[in-house]
């Protein structure tokens, strides 16, 4: 990096916020994929003017700029795979305004979900999309990956809670966009633009979230089903009855299994077991919905069905599933959480379809997965050091990708593209969709400095 | 319009879906603002390829086309201001899907929306946006819109529920886009980039949009209050108990007086009065909610408290709101209700402010509006063939719109801004967000074929 650029930073953000260092680069070359790659240097602003200055002469300099919240991403997202400059936004973390009256929050893009729902809790607010990497995740991460969680399908994920953004694009400007009304229709909606938009389009510096009421009630209930398809069934059954759980979580067999060889739990090694939680105001509402889905479960063939009477035994009933990424991480030296999602009648094709491609490629490939919105997560757990069996692996995704789009499902329900599942977006899009994802990039960022090398952007 | 252009129409769509008649010009230059002008054709296609054969077409010739549901819009948005070409989208009106399963249906625009909303009641299903304009309205408008409803603050705008969108280019390119997965985030969001477009990107052909159970049970009130900020204050005190009306609506005392001197009803003529609904699965649920609001009424100050005992009594309570646009539509050869937004915080202020509006330019504003989500609807009601008292009317609305930008607020909540807004944008978008909106209309339209004059896109 020239000398020029670095005292430029230094004078823009102070000399405290730019590092050189290896051992920094070393750990901004890497997020919580397999990728790596060096920048050049690193800087931590703190104000959306220091981000303004730095994207202006980045732009005018042509040196790549790849924004970066906690890094915990799984597929490159934030690998600053062309070097340049990474923009840790991590000091960027204050929470700038909780207004309940407005049911809005406005927050930097640092601030860690936790620390947001910390502060929300109390209050008995909520920004629900509640990611399993809430300890570390942003939630300028969160909106530039529109993070969901185990709520989905009652809660949505981050794109039905962002009201407005400041976003500096490419060039250094400053755009305000969306409102802290409820209701916004005033021109063109550039707020989902850069909602998903993976740091390519512009760095988020500011976030207006709506705010949800918390529930203050839930309750739990397990079922096990000896057939795949039965619990496909009940999956379905409850759509069809309007049923809303707050959590409806399948584990399959083969995470079954691997729990219980690397665990004392104990579990019964059936097809299927499906966990689900009812939330709400009301005990009576909960109860009510919780009763109407075990109805549903025992009309489609549950052996087992436990409810939980306490929150001991609720917890005890999660153990299988809170458990399985720990337990399956533990038993390789690489895992990788895939996040392939299908519609909702399609998770049990899906679940048997990995069946067969695990006894094809001969791969453990244990599966959980939110069935109440689709998202599954089949575990590739396996030997990286053996080159054999990471071919395996590569072809066994490259066809779980593709029968996920034949089912009607996407590569990516949580994840994003990134750089990992870049070289598939063709499976999925058309090259009119394509070309269009391009002009967008050229429209914001016409120098492609903005974290290139992602998305298929290049073409 | 050339010969050659109009046989290629026919040719295209069959001459019995092209008109050039004078009364259907006629009536093809208006909507349900005041705006008109006469288009040279209007196409009604059945298929997405005629469409794309239409839109090359005008493209390589540079004709104005502007796509049209039903057109309810009250601002303008589908009048073809520069001629050309309107594109009818009223024959392509079939339901495609229903798929309670996948929790979606995939529609063509010309679906009117109570048409769907009946097919999905049966089901215990519904696409919640519910504007009052459903009898008529398309759903290919309403996403060209972004509608809402008075159930916005539960259920929110109709961006919430378009999964996946078919898109006829202005260049004729077909684009596919989004997902029949409820977790979506495989590339950019270009779903969100129509919503609310006013077809000035491009024609919607088909639409997939996420269906929500239907409550089943609900449960009305209604409270007086003697004085303005009392009434802000409990809709204030409302959010902050986390309470989740699915209606909450208000109707002040200009709005009032206004229907007791033209009706029977004999409301009390408070300052507001505040209704409001609660709904859910269960009779617990919908009582358990609608009692804490009672009692956060009571707290500040309501003086009346009516509970509906039986449907014919929830009925009753909602003659007021439900009677408020007929009876303001008779008083005077011309009504328009604006639909200024404003944080829920900020309601009380947008009152005060409208009051003082109407007294300083000697005007009837009775006003209704959405207190969950701060949408309010100022009627203006006036003598259209007064020039100076129209005259009047246009200052009114003009400081009106500067003070809901003033509180936070925005120029349009619900109707958009097509032809009637577009001289206001620029009270709410800075240079750069307005630079944006131009980009993107360029990126998708360089011709500016689309629904040209509209949203200040020219510049
Ligand atoms: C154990 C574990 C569990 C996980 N569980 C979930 C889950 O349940 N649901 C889910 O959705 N994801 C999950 N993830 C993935 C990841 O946590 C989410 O994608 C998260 O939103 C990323 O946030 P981050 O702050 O770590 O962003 P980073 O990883 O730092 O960055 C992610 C992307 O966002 C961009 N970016 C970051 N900040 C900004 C900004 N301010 N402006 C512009 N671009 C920016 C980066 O350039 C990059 O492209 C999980 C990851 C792990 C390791
Ligand atoms: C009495 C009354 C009550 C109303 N109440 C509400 C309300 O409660 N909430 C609310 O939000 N609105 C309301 N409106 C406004 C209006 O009904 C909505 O904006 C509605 O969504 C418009 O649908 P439409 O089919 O009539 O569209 P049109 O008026 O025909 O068109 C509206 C815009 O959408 C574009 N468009 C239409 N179809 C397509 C397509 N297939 N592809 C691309 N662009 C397209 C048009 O070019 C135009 O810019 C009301 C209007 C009236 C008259």
């Amino acid at each position: 990096m020239e000398e020029k650029i670095l005292s430029f930073l230094k004078e823009t953000v102070g000399e405290e916020n730019v590092t050189t260092d290896l051992i920094d680069m070393l750990s901004y070359a890497t997020d919580a994929s397999e990728y790596t790659h060096r920048p050049d240097v690193a800087v931590w602003p703190t104000t959306t003017e220091q981000v303004s200055a730095i994207m202006k002469m980045a732009n005018e300099e042509g040196i790549p700029v790849t924004p970066r919240g906690a890094a915990t991403n799984l597929s490159g997202l934030c690998v600053p795979l062309k070097g340049g400059i990474v923009l840790d936004l991590g000091r960027m973390n204050k929470i700038l305004e909780v207004s309940i009256p407005d049911r809005l929050t406005v927050v930097q893009p640092g601030v860690v979900y936790m620390q947001l729902d910390d502060e929300l809790a109390p209050l008995g607010f909520a920004f629900p999309p509640d990611p399993a990497s809430g300890k570390a995740a942003t939630i300028g991460g969160n909106v530039a990956t529109n993070a969901g969680g185990v709520k989905g399908a009652k809660y949505g994920t981050t794109k039905d809670y962002v009201m407005g953004l400041e976003v500096v694009l490419a060039d250094g400007r400053i755009l305000r966009t969306g409102s802290r009304t409820q209701k916004w229709v005033s021109g063109f909606d550039l707020v989902h633009i850069f909602v998903g938009s993976e740091g390519t389009l512009g760095v988020i510096t500011e976030i207006t979230l709506k705010l949800s009421p918390r529930p203050t009630v839930t309750a739990t209930a397990l079922a096990t089903f000896d057939k795949l398809s039965d619990a496909g069934r009940a999956v379905t059954a409850i759509m069809e009855a309007g049923a809303q759980p707050s959590v409806l979580e399948i584990v399959e067999k083969n995470c079954l299994r691997a729990i219980n060889q690397n665990t004392d739990l104990g579990l019964p090694e059936v097809a299927a077991i499906l966990l689900v939680e009812t939330d709400g105001a009301t005990e009576d509402q909960c109860q009510t919905e919780l009763d109407k889905i075990i109805g549903i479960f025992k009309a489609n063939k549950a052996g087992e069905v436990r409810k939980a009477k306490s929150a001991e035994e609720a917890e005890a009933l999660w153990a299988a599933r809170k458990s399985a990424f720990a337990v399956i991480a533990r038993i390789n030296n690489t895992v990788e959480a895939e996040d392939t999602t299908v519609p909702i009648s399609k998770i049990a094709d899906l679940l048997d379809f990995i069946d067969e491609v695990s006894k094809k490629y001969n791969l453990a490939i244990p599966t959980v997965g939110h069935a109440g919105d689709g998202n599954m997560h089949p575990h590739f757990s396996w030997d990286r050091t053996n080159p054999e069996e990471t071919a395996r692996v590569q072809k066994a995704k490259a066809e779980l990708y593709a029968k996920a789009v034949e089912l009607g499902g996407t590569l990516t329900g949580e994840h994003g593209i990134g750089k990992g599942k870049a070289p598939y977006m063709h499976l999925e899009h058309s090259d009119v969709a394509m070309d269009v994802m391009r002009s967008l990039k050229k429209m914001f960022d016409p120098k492609n400095i903005l974290n290139p090398g992602k998305m298929a952007l290049e073409g």
